[in-house]
C-alpha cells in the first residue's frame, strides 16, 4: 500500500505580499513516501538528500508532525513510516519545510483512504510549520498544497484563497550555496513600521491581484516591489543588487527574494527570456565566485501530488 | 458657453484600503459652473451651500487651485468664472473638496476645447487636494473623477488603476452632523504601526481585490475589515459601534467609515436591502438624539460628468 507524493518548492512573499502571499514551482520539490508499519508509531524511517541534518523524531520533523497531526484528527491509530526524499536545499527560501509536511500529508491522506480534500489539510501542515519555524506561517505550505499563487486573508480563521496564475509567466529561480536561516533573516526586520510604508506597500499588492486577474505583464512588473522585509534582507544575501539588476536588465518583469532567501527569483514573460535571464542571474553569481543551482518553470498549478 | 458639471461624492480608503482606495457613490455631489470672463483671471464667482466656511480667493479654494493648474497646462490665459453648488456637508469625510475640484476641472476641460481625458486631469486636482488638505491625496478625486472602485499604487509617479465594481452592490451612506476636520481624524493615527498589522491588512485589501474580480459578496464582506484606521477613528464619530452593529445586524456585507469620517456607509447586495439598512443606520443615530442624511445608491461607475 506503498504511496508516494511530490511537493512543490515554493516562493513565500511573492515580493509583494510579506507573510501572505506564495507561489509554487514545478521544480524543485520533495518527494515524501509513507506505508504501513506494524507498530502504532508513526515514524521518520529515513531522510535522503539532507546530510543528516534534519530532526528524525517524529515529533520535531515537519513531516512526523503534519502526518501525526492528520491521523489523530482522522482518529486512525495505525502506525506509518514516513521516507522523506530531500530535493532541495535546506534553509534555502525555498519553502524545504513547508515541502516536506505537504507531501507527507498529501501521501499519507491517500494511504488512510483519501478521507480529506486537499484544503481540508491545511491546518495539519500550518501546524507542522508552526513546529518547524516556530510560527505557524501559511505562505509557503499553502501553495505547495494547493498550487498555484495563494493568498492568505486570515490566518484567524485560517483563510486561503487562490489567485489566478497570469498566463505565459515563467520563473526563474536560482539558490546560492549559502545557508541563511528564516529565524535569522526574521531577526532583521524591524517590529514596526511607518505607516506610510504600509500605505505603499498595501497599493503595491493590491495592484498585484489586479494584475493577475486581467494578465497584465507590465502592471505585474510594476507592482512586485517590496519596501517592507527587502530593504533589511537584502544586504543578507550575497551580491542580490547584481544579480536583481542583471536580471532586470536582460528583460525580467520582476526580481526579488524567495521568502527570506537566500534564493532570488525573477519573473519572465515567455521560456526562453526565462531561461535567458536564469543565466544572466547564474553568470553574475559566478563571477562572484558563489555557486548556485538555477530552476525554470512555470508557475505550478497542480500543487502537491500522488505520483507512481 | 456657460459649462456645468456634476462630481460626485466619494467614499475614500473603503474599509480595508487605508489611503490607496476610493469609491464613487451616485448622490450627494457638488455641481460646478465655469463660463469665460473678460478678465485674464480665474476666479471664483459664488459658492453656495457652504454657509460661507468655503475660502473665495481662488488659490486658496480646491476648485480655484484645480482650474488654474489645468489652464495654466494649456497655456491658456483667458479668464475664466467658477460657481460651486455645494451639495454636500463639509468636513463630513464623503470627499467634499474633491469633488468641487473634480467638477471644476472637468466643466473647464468641456470650456477650454475639451483637450484633455479625464484620466489626464488627475494631477491638477491632485495638486487641488495638496492645497486644500495640506496633502496630495488621491484616494477621492480619484474615484470622483473616473468613477468605480479605484486603486492608487503609487504616488510617484501617480498610477491610479480602475477596478471592477461588483454586481447588485448597494451603498448606504449616513452623515451624522457633526463636523470632523482630516486633519483632525489624521492627527489620531499613530505614525508606526506592528509589521503584523500590516501584515493583516495586506491579507485584506488582496483579498477585497478578489472579491471585486470574481464578484464574490462574501468574501468582499470579510475582506472589508480595518485594523490600521478604524480602531483610533471610530471613538472621534457619534455611536459607530452601535450603528455598525445595527447595520451589521440587519444585513450588510460591510460597514466602516467614510474616508476620515464622521460619515459611515455601509456595503448591502441588492437595493431593498440597502434602504432597510440605511434606515437602521439612520434611526440608530436618531435614537441617540444624532441628526444625519442618508444616501442610498449604486456605485457610481461613470464619475464626474457634464451636465446640461
Amino acid at each position: 500500500m506503498f504511496v508516494k507524493a511530490f511537493a512543490p518548492a515554493s516562493i513565500g512573499n511573492v515580493i509583494c505580499g510579506f507573510d501572505v502571499l506564495g507561489m509554487a514551482v514545478k521544480a524543485p520539490g520533495d518527494l515524501v513516501e509513507v506505508d504501513f508499519n506494524d507498530s502504532s508509531d508513526i515514524l521518520i524511517r529515513g531522510i535522503s538528500g539532507d546530510q543528516g541534518k534534519l530532526p528524525r523524531e517524529t515529533m520535531k520533523n515537519t513531516a512526523g508532525v503534519a502526518v501525526s497531526a492528520l491521523a489523530k484528527h482522522l482518529g486512525d491509530e495505525r502506525g506509518i513510516d514516513i521516507t522523506v526524499h530531500k530535493q532541495m536545499p535546506l534553509g534555502s527560501g525555498l519553502g524545504s519545510s513547508a515541502a516536506s509536511a505537504v507531501g507527507a500529508v498529501v501521501a499519507a491522506n491517500e494511504l488512510l483512504g483519501n478521507k480529506l480534500s486537499k484544503a481540508d489539510l491545511m491546518p495539519f501542515v500550518v501546524e507542522a510549520e508552526r513546529i518547524a519555524c516556530g510560527a505557524g506561517h501559511a505562505d509557503n505550505v499553502a501553495p505547495s498544497l494547493l498550487g498555484g499563487i495563494t493568498l492568505i486573508r486570515s490566518y484567524d480563521p485560517l483563510d486561503v484563497i487562490q489567485l489566478p496564475s497570469p498566463d505565459n509567466v515563467f520563473v526563474a529561480l536560482v539558490h546560492p550555496d549559502v545557508e541563511l536561516m528564516t529565524k535569522d533573516a526574521r531577526n532583521v526586520l524591524p517590529t514596526e513600521l511607518p505607516i506610510s510604508k504600509s500605505v505603499e506597500q498595501m497599493g503595491h499588492i493590491a495592484a498585484f491581484v489586479h494584475a493577475v486577474h486581467t494578465n497584465d505583464h507590465q502592471l505585474l512588473g510594476k507592482s512586485l516591489v517590496d519596501v517592507l522585509a527587502e530593504p533589511y534582507r537584502a544586504p543578507l544575501i550575497p551580491h542580490f543588487e547584481q544579480v536583481k539588476k542583471s536580471a532586470l536588465y536582460t528583460g525580467a518583469l520582476a526580481f526579488g527574494i524567495s521568502g527570506s532567501g537566500p534564493s532570488m527569483f525573477a519573473l519572465v514573460t515567455g521560456k526562453v527570456q526565462a531561461e535567458q535571464v536564469g543565466e544572466i542571474m547564474v553568470k553574475t553569481l559566478e563571477r562572484a565566485e558563489v555557486d548556485c543551482q538555477l530552476y525554470v518553470s512555470k508557475v505550478n498549478d497542480k500543487g502537491a501530488e500522488i505520483v507512481d
